[in-house]
């Protein structure tokens, strides 16, 4: 189904807040949607503790799944922030103070007037070899290393980031897209969309309900990450049965 | 650092729509929070696509690692709603009609007047054995089985789905979480924090920014999952710290 030119993602999401619902996560959304846009293919997502061990199995396990990996969170200065140094240990790297990062937090703190504290300082240590992806909100910079791509937890921060990861990597798919809204519902139309689904393997269809409360009716998406003609002739496909029925 | 009576959870969200970003997922941070208010302890949320052969894999992957898999999504009535079918195969159970389920969509849809079409029975198919999940919201229940427990995607449904899990288990288990704000930043009282999590085992402790643009102070959430006492002996502890410092 998929091109081979199109790379997966997997994003690890790293924050007890998380889950413990003290906060909504916003990050995988906003990634999601630019992956999306950049014709990348975010293939798993996952919600894991400030747990060491945790962060060291995962990244493990997914870094040879997954072309990228973008981890979220534990970037800062406090006694939870260990994603730099699971990391680290994941890949057998050193994890060592970083001169450029160094540079950066130097630079921010003085903007900013505040002292550039050893825990501050923490935020600059990273695997040996990392290449520093650029904060453009606060000081502290993501990093990159193999092909783990570590942003902030702070969602205007993680966007930040995102959008520098997309000048990193200059992916050139583009998703083509497009929907067909109904009023009919699901269960009306699963059989067009089952022989849909079935007309070319590389265009995917969903429907989602539309739903306040009772079902309202489907918008049904459209979407191919290297063929807009065979998505276009799927839309044309199910846009003709479904007047056939109404 | 658990007490042995308190449950972990795992949540596998199931849906294309999360990954491609065209959908904020609203579940995870509800379920989150219930769990946390009635002492489950949520480890470990995925995000996957409808995809059979994830679906499974994760499932048999997880359910080990455990107590409960919440699954949400892919229960509806059409082509890529392929949860229940796949946690059979994970399950290596019969996927089969449920006569109590049938039940339920035969008298929703007499009550909303609408036709129980081929696609709609297909909602009350399950592995053999399961138990319903009530679902009060629309017709068609979620499952249990095993400890996997299935429920909608639909938010109204998923938190009406979450209510009756939590009747289903009757956990008693009550975190208790008390915090501290303070205009400090977190470089600041690094130290501080990094004391406190050693004091007490049964203990954690959480430090979240305050950030509008610049970082404007933190807030330290101190919580436990058995023990009261030793979280409000750390939260003193923070407190008196802190202040020698200010």
């Amino acid at each position: 189904m998929l091109n081979k030119k199109i790379k997966s993602a997997s994003i690890v999401v790293i924050g007890n807040e998380i889950l413990t619902g003290r906060t909504q996560d916003k990050n995988i959304n906003y990634i999601a949607k630019e992956f999306f846009k950049n014709g990348i293919s975010l293939k798993y997502v996952c919600v894991i503790p400030d747990d060491k061990k945790t962060i060291v199995n995962e990244i493990k396990r997914l870094k040879k799944r997954f072309d990228f990996i973008i981890t979220t969170g534990g970037i800062g200065p406090t006694h939870d922030d260990i994603t730099a140094e699971s990391i680290s240990l994941a890949l057998k790297k050193k994890y060592l103070l970083h001169k450029g990062a160094y540079k950066e937090l130097v630079k921010y703190y003085k903007k900013i007037k505040s002292e550039l504290t050893d825990a501050r300082i923490k935020m600059a240590y990273m695997p040996q070899g990392s290449k520093l992806i650029k904060n453009t909100v606060s000081g502290a910079p993501g990093f990159n290393i193999e092909n783990i791509f570590v942003f902030a937890g702070v969602p205007s921060i993680a966007e930040a980031m995102t959008k520098e990861f997309l000048k990193i990597i200059k992916v050139k798919n583009k998703f083509y897209s497009t929907s067909v809204i109904t009023k009919l519902f699901e269960s009306k139309i699963a059989h067009i969309l089952e022989k849909a689904e079935g007309l070319y393997n590389d265009v995917s269809i969903g429907s989602y309900p539309i739903f306040d409360g009772k079902p309202r009716g489907v918008e049904i998406v459209i979407s191919s990450m290297s063929n807009k003609p065979n998505a276009l002739k799927v839309k044309k496909f199910i846009t003709t049965e479904i007047n056939k029925i109404i």
